[in-house]
């Protein structure tokens, strides 16, 4: 009975006019997206992006090349359309939300006391969690994005309690940081993994300590998401911490995670290897926003559009294989 | 003077709201594309495929899963849009352009005589040429893509006499070979390449051996489209040997190659390393049609969309690196 929708999609790509298994990853992403929808013949019409921001209180130990006020410009440019994910969005047909987890009301400095308090923490988690359902009402995929200066820190942090791995291991350029500037990062992340005792901590404590508004209610989005089977491409690597957190406290998370490219930041192969996530693009981005979700997202909808449309050796009068 | 056009090009970029370089290998396209062009304010708005299709006389020889007559099928689906090509095509606005080659009338079976004449083989190149100009009057991007059951034999042949490497090296499963087929089709291009002595021969006479008239006729039309400053889009392993041909010819053909995708299909390695081409995707796509080219054509559209449309940081509002 398990095997029998695996069975369908099978033979409805076999009976397409090409040889078979010669669109290669494109008919894994079918495949996986009629599995988490549970039927062979999916509808895949419209897309939606949240793109989470917020500030970050670590700023105030030197890790970022940008000010802290680039986070509210931003926001205003992605509400202007200015952004390259709007860019992107508008190419694509994806409907972007702005969602604002703390911009201005950012955390705490968590080189010095937790990111966030228990509560702040729930709250995030809670509202990522009600963006999922109205996400699910309006989206048969969704990306999710971020932006948040200071958040590659956090995100690294996350990375590195969850994994056991070093600061030095983790941290990598952000916005553009030299040499210098990775290793004040990495030394920034193992002190603050030793001053909140971290190691072997529960994902949710890391969260609370470490991490920041955005990646807390991107990772309720996506626990949500995994509860309602909503396909949802990730992005890069701070939304990659987000699911990180979010598979270790529901692990069925993972099965409705796609996960759209490597990003140039340092520590997202070490991410990808830890969330046992294959991306479909390897293209040095490292920008965020959501930008490589949106083009992971457009690969899923040509596959679909294949899935669905191609002609059928059948009806289009082609031979089969003389196998 | 020569580098007042990569200056311009950069000082754009970098004035859009991102850190620099963030946008990674899109950034290297939008450059790309503004350097075959001559401009910093270039048009990408229309896309064209030309997709060219021909028999194989080789076919005699079993290096193929499906019959003959599917080229001609394969033809007549292209032409009723059922095919991967025409889902893809729809979706990305890409006119297709479909070009009989040589169906019907194919390629003599080069196991035994040459596959063409010189004067078959200079008829097609002219009409390629002929083709690139019409091209280059109607479109701003355009991808070349195949179909021709046995041109995996063509081209593999065309790889081992130019880069001096054995069947077995450049052989692959094309359309679903078995590892039997596999060695037979690497016997048949040694004992080809034996037979019309192509050892240290020359690329035109390699083409008129063991060639096809689609390979001849995309030659044709890369060698044009160099000249024409006319970027085009290489779909895989049988645009592939078409590209290495003409830039054996017409060294400046290289200018204006795009790579789209590095194709499941054995010996494509060899064929991106002989061409020194860096694809953009991998994905294990291995169907030929211009499939991939559309995909990378889609790239290109992104990058000169973010390139020419994102806001800048003045016109946002938003602060600059601290750098």
């Amino acid at each position: 009975m398990k095997q029998e929708l695996p069975n369908q999609i099978e033979a409805q790509w076999n009976s397409r006019t090409k040889p078979q298994g010669s669109l290669g990853r494109l008919e894994d992403l079918a495949r996986d997206y009629c599995m988490i929808r549970g039927t062979a013949h999916p509808k895949l019409e419209t897309l939606g992006l949240y793109l989470y921001a917020a500030d970050h209180g670590v700023t105030d130990e030197g890790i970022s090349l940008y000010p802290k006020t680039v986070t509210r410009q931003m926001v205003a440019n992605f509400e202007a359309g200015g952004a390259a994910v709007n860019v992107l969005a508008r190419k694509h047909g994806v409907a972007v939300q702005v969602i604002d987890a703390g911009v201005g009301v950012g955390t705490r400095n968590f080189a010095k006391v937790a990111a966030m308090t228990v509560d702040e923490c729930r709250d995030r988690i809670e509202a990522g969690r009600s963006d999922a359902r109205d996400a699910a009402n309006r989206y048969d995929l969704v990306g999710v994005g971020e932006m948040g200066i200071g958040n590659t820190t956090s995100a690294a942090a996350i990375l590195a309690a969850i994994s056991g791995r070093s600061g030095a291991e983790v941290a990598g350029r952000g916005t553009g940081l030299d040499d210098r500037g990775v290793h004040h990062k990495g030394q920034v992340i193992d002190a603050a993994i030793a001053l909140h005792g971290l190691s072997g901590a529960s994902a949710l404590r890391i969260l609370e300590a470490v991490g920041g508004f955005e990646i807390a209610r991107m990772t309720g989005f996506l626990m949500e998401a995994g509860k309602l089977r909503l396909p949802v491409m990730l992005d890069g690597f701070i939304t990659g911490a987000a699911a990180l957190v979010a598979t270790k406290i529901e692990a069925a998370t993972r099965e409705v995670l796609f996960f759209s490219h490597r990003s140039a930041e340092r520590g997202h192969g070490l991410m990808l290897d830890a969330l046992d996530g294959d991306p479909l693009l390897e293209l040095g981005m490292r920008l965020g926003e959501g930008s490589g979700a949106i083009l992971g997202m457009h690969l899923v909808a040509c596959a679909i559009n294949l899935y669905l449309d191609m002609a059928s050796f059948e009806s289009a009068a082609v031979s089969r294989s003389e196998l």
